[in-house]
C-alpha cells in the first residue's frame, strides 16, 4: 500500500443535533475533523496508509481524537502528544435559506504551538508517495509556519509529490498575511487546489481581461487565474471546486482544472446536502487518489467531484466512501436505488 | 428598550422525533409555544423589553413554561399562576404528500380560566408602546373573552398601538361566535393581520365583484377585502401572510398588505420546511418590528417575510433569529453559505 | 370485519439512526418488517382482521417481533414458535446520490426452517377472504416453498382469493430456480402484482415486439408483458407500481396495471423520501383493500398508489395510513397544509 | 385460556428522561399505564386472555393508548372509542432522598365521562373467570362511579370472581365521599387489596387495641384491620403490600394476608429501583395469577410479591415479566447472574 | 424579593451521556455552570432576585450560557459581553470505584480578560443584600483578581453582606499564589466557606495541637482551624461542607460550622449520587438563603446541608430545589415516597 | 513495544438502552465485542501492540467490527475478510433481583467457518510475547478447534507464552465435548484462568476431600481443583475470579491463583455494576499485563482484579483503563473523589 502523509490540525467538532440552533442545544454531537485529517481519511478509505501528522495534548480528550482517526483507518503514529487544548470548532447545520455557522474556539491548540522538534520528518516522509497540506495550517500562527515549512522541505528532500489546498480563513490571518507566508510555500507544490477566492486572497490572483465572446464568465475567470497561477509557481496541476449554492439544503457541485494545456469542467452533481463540511476535503481526497493511481487528469477530476458530491450525504467532516461507491456514480447511477 | 406587551396561551407542545407518526411514539419533544407568546419571543429577540401576559398553573409544569418563556428572553412579570391546567397541542410533523396534524387538548387551561382581577394593567400597559393579540385568546371561552377586551381597553388607555391577528381556530369556536365577539374587539385595533379565511370567517368579509383584467384573482381578492376592512374598522394597516402549500415539505412564502394607499405583494421565498408552526406569529412579530423601528410600511412587510421565511428552517414555535440574520437575508443573500 | 391472511418472514431490522452510514453507527433503530407482514399491518389499518402467518424462535427477540405486530393491529394467533433465528436486515438511508444499503442476514431463520406442520391451515383459511403471499418466501428454501404451496392449496380448498407479489431477491435464488418453483405456484394466484425485472427473472416474460408509434415504450412493454402474463397464467390482474429514481431523497410514483380489457396508468406522485422500504408492500395492501371493498379495478388501483406514496413518508416497513387519510390524499389534497 | 377483565383509566405517562427534573425536560418518555391497564398486562404476561374496559377518544393519541396496550398482549375489544381526551399524568423520578412526583392532568377523560351504554357488559363477563377494578375508577366522578358498579353487577350475574384495589387517591375524592361510595361496592368483591392507609380513607378502618407484647406493631395494626375488613365485607382474602421507602433509590418490599384462618407476611425483598409506578398493580397482578393457578393462599402471595419485586427494576406502568421469570425468583434465584 | 449578586465565571460544560468514557462519547451533554453562577441559580430558586456578574463572548455559545442562567431564573443584565470565548470544562461521570474526571479548558475566556470597566458595580451593588465570590475567579489571573478586588470594596461601599467560598483549584494556581491574593481579600469577607484543604491551600492553616480525648479527629481539626481563621480575618461564620467519599456512587454528606461560640455539626446525609458537581456551591447557596432569611446559624447550616445533599440527586451544575423541598427534607422524610 | 496476540470471535452487541428489556427496545446500543477481542483492547489500552485475529464479512457490518477494535488501538492487520456474518448476541441488561439476559445468534459467523489458511501464523506469532485464547473458540465448531490448535502450534514453535480462559459456554457444547476438545489444547497452555464451573465442564476437576477445619470452604476446593490441574497439565499459574452476585446491581469482586507454592486471595471490592460484560476478559488482561510486566505473581494477581473491578463500571464489553487508573484503585483510591 502506498504511503501518504497528511499535515494540519484536528479540531473537536460540537455541533447541535439536526437543525437544531446553537441557543437551542441541550447536547452537542460530537466527531473531530480538520482539513487535512479530513483528506487523510478519505485517501485510508482508497486503500492507502494515510498517516496524520499532527499534536494532541496527553488528556482524554487528545486522545478521543487519535482514537477518532485509527477508527476510521488513519495511523497517529506520527501524532506528537502535549502542549495544552484540542481547538474547537461549533458548527449549527443550517437548512434552506438559513445559513450553517460555524464558530471557531481554536487558538492555542497543541499543534498551533508545536515545532519540528515534535517530528522526525524523515522518517515520516521516508517511502511516502504524496504529502498534502492546506492554507490553514500556516495560518494558525508563525510556529505552525514554520512547521509547515520545515515538513515541505523534508517532503522535497524524499522526492514526494505535494498538493496543498488553498483554504483561506479570515478569521486567522489577512489577505496581506497569507500572501507572505504562502507565497514562499508554493516553491514545494505540484499540484494546487484553491478557488477563485482563495487565489486572490491567499496568492493575489484576479482575472485579467479575457476574450470571452461567449460562455461562462465565471469559468473564463477561472481559466485566467489557473494559467497566471501556472506560469508564477509552476504548478504541474491547479484545480478548483465550483460550488453554486442555491441554498443550505441544495448545491450545485462540479469543478475546473488545469494541466497546463486543457482547461476541463467535470460533470455537475445537483446534492441536497446531509452535512456539506468537508466536501471541498474530499474533493482534494479523490483527486490525490486519482493522480496515485496514474488516472488521466480529466478522470482524476471526475474522480474527484464524485467523491465529494457524495460527502455531502456523509455525517460529519470524513468522507466514508470507498471507490466502487465512488466508481458507481462514476458510471452514472445517480439514482440511489437501494443497493441490497 | 422599548416594552412590548402580547397576551393569550402558551401551551405544552407534544411531538414525535422527527417524522415519526403519533402511534410509533415512544417520546415526545417538548416545547411550549402558542400564537402570542411567539410573537413575544420573537421580539425579544430583537431586542425589545417583550413582555408575555398569561396564566399557568403553579406547578412544575407551568414553571417549566415560565422557564421556557425566560430562556428566550421573554420577561414573564405579568404571567399570573394559578389555575388547573397548561393547555397541550400534540404535532405529528408531516412530509411531502402527508400533511402534519395538530390534536388539541387545550379545555380548561389557567389562562382560558382566568379574569382581569389576574392582571394589573395599568401596571402593564404603563410605558409599553405595542400590545398584540390573536383571536385565539377570545375563541376559548366568554372569559377570555372578556378579558382580552379588558386588556384592549387599557392598551387603549395607555395609548399603546395595538394590532392583532385574526387566526381563525374552527375547534374553537363558530364563525358566527367569532364575528359576535371579534367585531366588537376590531375598534381598538390599529394594524390587522389575517387571511382570506380568517377574513371570512372571524370577520364576514368576502371579496366583491372586482375588475381584474388579468394578473393574479387571489391577490385582487386581497385587495378588495383589505379595502373593505380598512373601510369598516379604520385599520392603519392590513397585512396577510400568503402560504403556497406545494407539499408538507417546500412552501411558497410572501405576504400581501395595504396601507390605504397603495396595495404590495412581498418578495417570495421558497422554504424547505423544518417547522412551519409559528411561521405566521413569526411574520407578525416581524411586522412589529419594522413598524417599531419606523421602517417604511414596505420594508416593515418585507421584514416581516424573511423573518417569517427563516422561521420555517427553526424547530419549535418560536422565531430564533437576530436582526442582523434577518437584514442579511433581506439583502439577499438566501444562499446558505457557511458562515465562518 | 373480513379477515385476510398473509404468510412470509418477518425481520428485525437494524438501522443506523438518520443518514449515518453503517461504520458510523453507536446503535440501530429497531423495527421489524418484512412484505407479507408489511402488507398484513396496512389491511389491518383499513380495518380488516388480518393475520400474518410465520414462525418466530421463542426466545424474547421472537416475542418483540410478535409484539410489534400486536402493536399495529395484526393477529398473531398462526404465528408458530420455535426455531432458531429472527431473520435480520440491515439498512442504512441513502440521501441524495448515494444509494440505501441492505446487507441481508437472514439464512436458517425459523420460518426458513418451519413446514407445513407447524400451521392448522384449515382454520387459518376457514372464513378468509383473502390471502396474499410473495416471491420471497419460497426463496427461502425448499422447505418454504414446500410450505407456501401448503398454504396456496387449502387458501384455494376455502374459495379464497389469492394475490402474490412477484419480489424478485437475486440474494436468494437464480432466476432459474425462481421460474421453477414460482411458475408451479402461478396456478393458484388471481391477482400478480411485480415489475417488470420480477416478470423477467421470476417468470420468464420480455416484453414482444410491440407497434408503437408513439408514447412511452416503458408503459408499452408493461402492457405487452401483462398481456402475456394473464393469457399464461390466467390472472384476473396483473399490475406493477412504477418507481422513477431521481435520486435517494425524490422519486416519481405511480402504476400501472391490467385487467384483461384495459390497460391503466395510474395519477403519479412526486414523493420525498423518509423511508422507501415496504413501499411495494404498502401497495399490495392498497390494491387488495380496493377490491375487497369491491371499488372498480381502475380505482383500486389509484388507492394504492395514493396509500403507498404516503408510505414514502413514514419511518418503517409498516404503512401507518388510514382509509381517511389515502382518501384524504386521493381527492387531490396533496398540499400537506396542517390539518388542525 | 382463562378470559379476565380489569376496567379504568389508561393515561399518557409522561416523564422527563433519567433524572431530569421537570424544568430540565426538553422531551418526555412516552408510556400509557394506569392501575387496571398493569393489572390487565401482567394478567396477559401470565398468559391469560386478558381484556381492558374503557374508553378512549377516537383520535390518534387514544389509538396510540390502543396499540401500547395490545403491543402488550391485552385484548382491546372492549375499548369504546369517543370522548375528548386522553388523561394525562407527568411523572418525574426521584432518585435517592428526592421524591418522585406525579402531576396528574386526567380531568374530563373519556372514561370518566363514559356510561354502561358504552359498554355491553354480558359479553364482556361471558366466559370471564375474574374481575379486577380498583378504587380509582369510581373516583373519576359520579358517572364512572355508576359505571364501575354496573360493571360489578354485571360480573356477579356471571359469576366472575372479583378483586379490587382500594387505591385511595386524595386527588380525586375525599374520604368521606370514598366511604360512601366504596362500602357500597365492596359487595361484590371477593378479594381485596389495599394498606393501612386505604383501609381508613376508602373504608373507615383503623386497627383497634390489640395485644402485642412483642413484635411488630405494624403488622398487629393489619391482621387486626384485616379481621374487621373481612368481617363487615366478607371478603374471602384481605391483603395488603407493605414497603419500607429508605430513599426513592432502594425500597423493602413484602406482603400480608389474611384469609380468615392465618395471618401471613412474606418474605422481604430488598429493591434497587428502577421504576416504581405499577408496583401495586404487578402485586394484584401477581395475587391474581396465583389463585387463578389454584396456588395455596399462600403461594399465590409469595408470587404476587416477588412478581412486583420485579416490576420495580422495569421502566413504565407494565410489568413484563413471565411466569417463569417469577418462579425463577420464587426458588430464591435473586443474584442476578447473566442468563447466558 | 431581596437582591442578591455573585460574580464569577460560567462554562460550558461537556459531558459523554450517562456513565460513558471520554473515548466513547459520540456526543456531549450540554449545561452551562460554574461555582458562583451555580450559587446564583440557588438564590434565584429559594426566590431572591438573583443578579450573576460575569463577562461572555457576543457570539451564539455565549448567548446560550445567557439563556441557561435566565432559563432558571437568574437576572442576567449585568453580564458584559465581549472577549473571546466561552471557558469550557469536560466532565466524565464516575461510578463505584471509578471517579468521575474533569479536564478544564478554560484558558483565556473573556471573564478572565475582563476589567472593572466592563461593569458598574455601584448600579450593581445599589441596594443588593448579598455578595457571594468564590477562590476561583481571583485564580483565573491577576486581572480576575482584580476585578474581584474592585467588586468586593464596591460591595463593601454598599454595605453589603459579603460570602466566599475558599475553593482551591490546583490547575489554576499554587498555594503561594493563591496565599497572597486570598489573604488580601478576606479583609471583605463576612461568612466563609471552605474545607481543611481549602483552609491550608488558600489560607495557609492547618489544625495545630488540639486537647482530643476521644471522639472525631477530623471535626476537632475543623474546630481548631475555624477558631484561628475567624480570629485572624474576623469572620462572622466559619463553615465547611463534608464529604465522605465511600465511592463515586455513594457519599456521607454533612458540614460543620463555627460562629464564634460554638462549633456545629449537622446531619449528615447518605446520598446515592446522580451528579456531585455544584454540589458545595448548592451549600453556599443554602447557608445564604438560611442567613438571609433570618434563620438562626444552626437551622441555616441544616438548611444548607439539606439543600445540596438533594443536590447531588439532580443532572448539572444547577441545584433545581425549592424552599418547600428542602424543607420537607428537613422535616425528616428522606423516604423518597411518590409525591402525587 | 510487545506484541500480543489473541484469536477469537467478535460479535456484534445489541442492547436495549438502559435497563429497558427486550420487548421494550425500540433502537439497540451497537457495540462489538467477544472474550479474546476484550482482552486485546485491554492490552493495548496498556500500551502493547496488540493484534486480534480473526475472520469477518467484508461488507459494512464485517468493516464496522474492525473499526471498533481500531478505534480502542487494536491491530487489525490479522483479521481476514470473507464468509457469511457478523456473529451477534442480544444483551439485556438487569438490575437488582432480575438478571441480565444473554440471546446469542452465533451460529456460521466467519470465525466459526475459518481455517488455517485464512492465516500466516508464522508472521502472526513472529516476534510476539504472549497468547491469549479461550474455550469459546474451539467451542464454535471443529473447524474453529482445529483453528485454534493450529495457532497454538505455532504459538509454541516461537516461543510465545500462553494463556487460556477456559469459559465454558452450555450453548455451544457439552461438558463431554469440551473435555475431549479443550484436554488435548491445555499442553499448550502455560497460565490457565478459569473458575470450578469451568474447571468441571471443561477438564473435568471437583473439589477432592479437603481438610478445612475452618475457613473458606469455597476457597479451599479452588486449592484442590488448582493443584490437581497443575499436577496434571503442568500450567505454571491457575487462576480464577471470584464473583459475589449479591444482586444484578452489585456484585463482590475478588480472584484466587496459585503458583505451585502458594495460593493466593485477592484484595475483594465491592461493585456498583455499570455493565458486567467482559469482567472476566479484563481480568485476564490484567493478569496477562501485570505477568509480561515482570511483576510478581501476587502483584499480577491484583492488578487483574483491580483492572476487572473497574471494568464492571465500563459500558460495553472493552475495558477502557489505563495503566495509572488501575495502580490509582491498587494504591488504595477507592474513593471515587472527582479527579480534576
Amino acid at each position: 500500500m502506498k504511503k501518504v502523509v497528511t499535515l494540519g490540525e484536528i479540531m473537536l467538532r460540537l455541533s447541535p443535533p439536526g437543525y437544531q440552533r446553537f441557543v437551542q442545544a441541550e447536547s452537542f454531537d460530537v466527531v473531530y475533523g480538520g482539513g487535512e485529517a479530513n483528506v487523510a481519511v478519505s485517501l485510508a478509505n482508497y486503500g492507502y496508509d494515510a498517516y496524520f501528522v499532527s499534536k494532541l495534548p496527553k488528556h482524554e480528550i487528545g486522545q478521543a481524537a487519535v482514537n477518532h482517526l485509527r477508527r476510521f483507518g488513519v495511523h497517529t503514529d506520527y501524532v506528537a502528544r502535549g502542549g495544552d487544548r484540542v481547538g474547537i470548532y461549533y458548527l449549527e447545520s443550517g437548512a434552506s435559506m438559513r445559513p450553517s455557522k460555524v464558530v471557531y474556539d481554536r487558538a492555542g491548540s497543541s499543534i498551533a504551538e508545536a515545532t519540528a522538534h515534535d517530528f522526525d520528518f524523515d522518517a515520516i516522509f521516508s517511502d511516502a508517495s504524496w504529502f498534502h497540506f492546506s492554507g490553514i495550517t500556516p495560518a494558525l500562527g508563525e510556529k505552525a509556519a514554520a512547521l509547515t515549512e520545515a515538513a515541505l522541505k523534508a517532503a522535497k528532500k524524499h522526492d514526494v509529490t505535494v498538493s496543498v489546498d488553498l483554504n483561506y480563513r479570515k478569521n486567522l490571518w489577512t489577505p496581506e498575511e497569507a500572501k507572505t507566508v504562502m507565497s514562499n510555500l508554493m516553491q514545494y507544490v505540484d499540484v494546487c487546489i484553491g478557488n477563485e477566492e482563495d487565489a486572490e486572497k491567499v496568492l493575489g490572483f484576479k482575472p485579467g481581461k479575457t476574450d470571452v465572446t461567449s460562455g461562462d464568465l465565471e469559468l473564463a475567470g477561472y481559466q485566467d487565474i489557473f494559467k497566471q497561477m501556472k506560469e508564477q509557481f509552476g504548478f504541474k496541476y491547479v484545480i478548483s471546486s465550483l460550488r453554486k449554492s442555491y441554498s443550505a439544503s441544495d448545491n450545485g457541485w462540479s469543478a475546473c482544472a488545469y494541466d497546463g494545456n486543457e482547461f476541463y469542467h467535470s460533470r455537475e452533481y445537483d446534492v441536497r446536502i446531509v452535512d456539506r463540511v468537508g466536501g471541498g476535503d474530499s474533493f482534494a481526497g479523490g483527486i490525490i487518489y486519482g493522480l496515485l493511481e496514474g488516472k488521466n487528469f480529466k478522470d482524476a477530476l471526475e474522480f474527484g467531484v464524485a467523491a465529494s458530491a457524495l460527502k455531502h450525504t456523509i455525517f460529519g467532516d470524513f468522507n466514508m466512501v470507498t471507490v466502487p461507491e465512488v466508481e458507481n456514480l462514476l458510471k452514472g447511477d445517480a439514482s440511489g436505488r437501494v443497493q441490497r
